[in-house]
């Protein structure tokens, strides 16, 4: 450790002197020896803001650098599939840094090399703003407590000290009184009882819009109702231990230990993961958080290594709030384009966050001085046991057979201002891959006055309390590469047979059939879930057959919460979450497409085309020959959340979750190289008189060559 | 243990003189000690079949009778209530005995009261047929095997060992062929080439149609293909280790052990259970299964046990099949209606089926003698850790709170011939209850003629193997009583704003809200699921509101997984399984209305109205007025099921689940008695420097009752 590292809020911060330090301590950082999807290592993050910085200062002026991200610049995927699957050359190793120039809101991408230390390219970008940074969110408190305005709008309301006063800094969505030439925030404002007093039980009646370039509050946003000032919520509803104190039950629950005496049954070279058959590699970024990518899984029946994914990630959310109250109109949060996955995430902790044996990740970001900052335990990876996965008793005299499945779940937890969200991203042993989203953390509020009503957009949760209808709708991008780069996506409809009843061929109306409808252009690649015929999509590579059935090998998205967007078509949210519209886009690959919403969400229009921030809306409409082709799956899922009173204070986690499921893939069930379960000894059961190891007979019948039968 | 017990398929059986020497040596199954829901205990069936012998000898001329089931009647409900509620009097322990007239179909349901042991009331049915039993099945396997013609149909494709010829006893379905005079099923044929062979992998072309009383074969339907046979597919496909061997991989996966060093968090007084504020009591019927009864939640706000259900059950399942080739046409089976789900429940094993701490309970049904037939294990209960209860994070110095959830499994798995099902009916601590279904075993397979395809309706799953397409569908009986006995059930569908983009009220287009619709009668109480609106249904009671948000206290019904029945209306399994044309049935309480697709499922035509079968239709065509009413609510739920190659020979399991939410039930999140969770200690996890307990900063920036804030 340098000298100049630094705890800061829960990064471990190292300066250009501490990162030089650690390089010298350290050969594993080597460029020339990480994995090229690897994130960027702190020598690395200082190199980049070390040849960006001196690229600047010799300029005419020398312009003053305030960096925005600081991340790795993923290689063309030809390049890094050649690398991967045919010995081509290592990639170049490159940094993608977004920055601003000081005090304005010019925004320039810079590309650097690493191993040559010098700036490859520069791209000015105009009317796109980048993301807000927790720093950002930081200015936006600061300038607007200090705002004498802001100062006597408190007072307004009986406010006196500003240091009671807390501002959430959200992204300002969209206010048509501003233009690009100001990089916006809201603040929404807060009074705390006391420093750990929960500041959601006492939302206030107005928001700021600041500057956070300029450090200045532009608006003072007051929804007065009647014209009237609404009072602050006073009462308090806590959930710190410090309030909580004799409110818990400690005798109800005794502990569950899980332990692995064995250790874990994964192992990792760098962030290549291997467990159960499956590998894969666990990048990690300051916007998508946990990238998965060069899945494959190993085949019993084939004995290969067979491709699933070249990439999986959440590439976007959007949370509209349904109160059409000004301001209320501006609350539809974009965690990922807007804030960045990676930098609201959790640092993670053995029993609170997962139980049992756990391997963590750091996360590796920058801050605007261009310093390395280290999230400690970013990212959880650990198994757990999921209960049965296979089973069968034959009734005749109970010969049974059973194996337990187990998950590998690399997981990350994100705080967004209020709101916190768990990713689990899971694979198990039928060659399974579920993204589970837990939503838990606090409503976002806003305070009614005497006689108002909640309803109809929004519950009272408390006295005092409006918590706002909303919905949180995901992105799950999914670069496939089932058995192979070249894939279809293939849209299935379970449906009734066409032929009447009482006709040859439906005697007794009971045909139903799979009807599956290839999707060939990005146009016809823009779906709509269908309840009606459990609709479900089959991603195949039509150039493989699975021998068995004679049909393509694929892969299935099972998706069944994907509520529609509920602004309406044309609204402000309706346009700038474009990608909101469909459950499911298919586009074909291009270089650099990664985000549905688009590089530069903060303050974006959704105008059809923008420049620098075209969306998944704009890929779609060129049309593309999607069919047996290099194809990106963009999957919307998520849950409307009228909030209960049972969310408040503190919301107990609601799950939701999507699928992808093998179709077809394997010849068989891909899991039976997993022995039967064996029956375990444990005090506090009952003592059973046969173990299950191996097969069982239940019945006292003999089972051998000949006839079998019970004679019960 | 008397000398007379005897060991059957799992089963301990006990005839009259083990029967009363258990009764001898145990003082628990005293008849007025128990609790009313309780099961009939062993003494308890010996008796009633004594009674109902010597009713049956008594006769001029005596009959010689065929126990079909004996089991607990349900005490009337409001004398139940009256008992639970209100100190009414104990409800007279009365057994509820189906039983057929030796040889012939004439069904008696015989009502004996156990404290008087005398008949007190005696109804002779017609045109109905009662569940097929274990035993039943196990005269189809022997009737088919020794009959001449069957000899004959096997040696046509080569099988001339009828021991090596199997036949799975299926309920007909419908025949039209044959009346209510004959109690029929249909054999569906398999060769074994050993005896652990796994038959699913050789399906025969033929089924035979037998009469079960009469002992006789009446048709063998084949199917021919161009008029030919269809070979045996000879190849094999196991899945017992016997066969598997080398197989299997057995260093992948490191053991997890999971303990519970100071046991289990519930306790059991006879069968009623406490776990964690909840309280409840199980029972267990051949027909459902698991029944769980008198389900309470303590409320940390109110300081009091508030009521939720009064009865919770697996009351119907369908599993139609979607290839319309005769005889397939009639494979859709009632695993509850016409094989009892009871019956069918797996002995489990700890290690195998759950892991952890588990208490099982026995459930005792009986045989065609009358004896007392107890299978050991058949209910499984035991908690399980269920990831992140709760956990906010304050974004500017990482103060955090998070808690750990934990689940309460009673579980059950049945074996219907082929297939698997695991029920788990699960309580977690922030209120819910959800029932997760898993799906394993094998598929129904038939066997495919050189050049056949087995699309549309079907997938071919091996060489020569068609595994049909098909649906599964279950009906969950909901007996609410939210916060007592009269509630509503309300319809809340998420739209959009009516008002126009740009009007006032909704400037930005993007209000919406939840409309909710009272079912009034219960005709309006017939629902389907609305994926465009993100259809649930709360069950509220009007006569109490929520103190906080002033609305009614309910409990939110939230499904997502229930398929439309893909059999044609009008077809026979429209008919038959009337219960599926809707996802929700609310239907007004009444005495023995408990299984939706009638009484005797066997052979029913789903005739509107048939005598002694009503079925939910019938119910819900009545009208009845169901708003602030003692109300019945069905959950039909299910999934469609293409096959894929990956559920051959032995399918992974595969879940599904609906949910009860408590909705505006708790004035605030009811879990907030669970104490923060505590960081563990585990030699594989990486040493952090702080703990969880209780709060935690992890920045260095001081948090007191001031400015609170980092520096990031």
């Amino acid at each position: 450790m340098g000298p100049d590292t630094e705890i800061i809020a829960g990064y471990k911060v190292y300066n250009e002197a501490a990162a030089a330090d650690y390089d010298q301590s350290t050969t594993s950082s080597k460029t020339a020896e990480v994995h090229p999807l690897d994130q960027l290592s702190i020598p690395e993050i200082a190199l980049a803001a070390k040849v960006v910085r001196a690229h600047y200062s010799n300029q005419q002026p020398a312009t003053e650098v305030k960096f925005n991200t600081i991340t790795l610049k993923n290689p063309i995927k030809t390049e890094y599939v050649a690398f991967r699957d045919t010995n081509g050359p290592r990639p170049d190793r490159e940094a993608f840094v977004i920055m601003l120039t000081k005090a304005h809101c010019a925004v320039n991408e810079v590309i650097v090399s690493l191993t040559q230390e010098k700036v490859l390219e520069v791209k000015e970008l105009h009317d796109v703003l980048p993301i807000l940074t927790l720093e950002d969110l930081d200015i936006c408190e600061r300038v607007a407590r200090a705002d004498p305005r802001v100062v006597v709008t408190c007072a307004e309301i009986g406010l006196h000290d500003m240091n009671e006063v807390y501002f959430d800094g959200w992204a300002v969505g969209a206010d048509e009184r501003y233009g690009f030439d100001r990089r916006l925030q809201q603040g929404l404002a807060y009074w705390r009882a006391s420093g750990m007093d929960n500041q959601y039980a006492h939302p206030l009646d107005f928001a700021v819009v600041i500057d956070t370039e300029r450090e200045e509050v532009l608006r003072i946003d007051v929804r007065r109702v009647g014209g009237k000032r609404v009072p602050v919520p006073r009462v308090q509803h806590n959930f710190l231990p410090e309030f909580v104190r004799d409110g818990y039950v400690s005798d109800r629950l005794k502990p569950i230990e899980i332990t692995q005496p064995e250790g874990v049954s994964f192992s990792m070279k760098g962030n290549e993961l291997s467990w159960a058959g499956f590998k894969m590699h666990i990048g990690f970024n300051y916007r998508e958080g946990i990238v998965i990518s060069d899945v494959s899984v190993h085949d019993m029946y084939e004995k290969r290594q067979r491709m699933l994914f070249n990439r999986l990630s959440v590439a976007e959310m959007v949370v509209p709030y349904g109160n059409p109250d000004i301001p209320h109109h501006r609350k539809h949060a974009f965690d990922i384009g807007e804030y960045g996955m990676g930098l609201m995430t959790n640092p993670l902790q053995v029993g609170c966050d997962c139980k049992g044996a756990i391997k963590y990740l750091d996360a590796i970001m920058s801050t605007s001085q261009g310093y390395a900052a280290v999230l400690p335990n970013a990212v959880c990876i650990h198994e757990e046991d999921n209960g049965l996965l296979y089973k069968h008793t034959d009734y005749r005299d109970g010969t049974v057979v059973s194996a337990r499945d187990r998950k590998l779940i690399i997981s990350q937890i994100i705080t967004a201002a209020n709101y916190e969200y768990g990713f689990y991203h899971t694979f198990s042993l039928d060659g399974t891959y579920k993204l589970e989203v837990k939503l838990t953390g606090i409503l976002n509020t806003v305070p009614l006055i005497e006689g108002e009503e909640a309803v109809p957009y929004g519950t009272k949760v408390a006295k005092d309390l409006n918590a706002h209808n909303h919905q949180h709708i995901f992105s799950l991008r999914i670069d496939p590469a089932i058995d192979g780069l070249n894939n279809t996506v293939v849209q299935n409809d379970a449906v009734s047979s066409e032929i009447p009843i009482g006709n040859a061929g439906n005697l007794y109306g009971n045909a139903f059939y799979c009807k599956k409808t290839p999707l060939k252009t990005s146009k016809q690649g823009a779906c709509e879930y269908s309840h009606e015929t459990s609709r479900t999509w089959d991603i195949i590579n039509p150039n493989k057959l699975n021998p068995a059935c004679e049909k393509p090998v694929g892969y299935k998205i099972i998706s069944r919460e994907s509520p529609s967007l509920l602004c309406k078509p044309g609204s402000l949210v309706w346009r700038r979450a474009g990608f909101t519209r469909k459950t499911l886009w298919v586009t074909k690959y291009r270089e650099g497409e990664l985000f549905p919403a688009g590089d530069y969400v903060c303050q974006s229009t959704g105008q059809p085309g923008w420049p620098s921030n075209e969306t998944v809306v704009d890929w779609s409409e060129r049309d593309d020959k999607i069919e047996n082709e290099d194809i990106v799956c963009w999957l919307q899922f998520g849950i409307t959340h009228f909030p209960r009173t049972e969310d408040f204070p503190l919301m107990p986690a609601e799950p939701l979750s999507v699928m992808l499921r093998a179709s077809n893939f394997f010849e068989k069930n891909p899991a039976l190289w997993v022995p039967p379960s064996s029956r375990e000894a444990d005090a506090a059961s009952r003592d059973l008189d046969k173990c299950c190891e191996g097969t069982e007979k239940r019945g006292g019948v003999g089972v051998g060559g000949g006839k079998r039968g019970s004679k019960l």
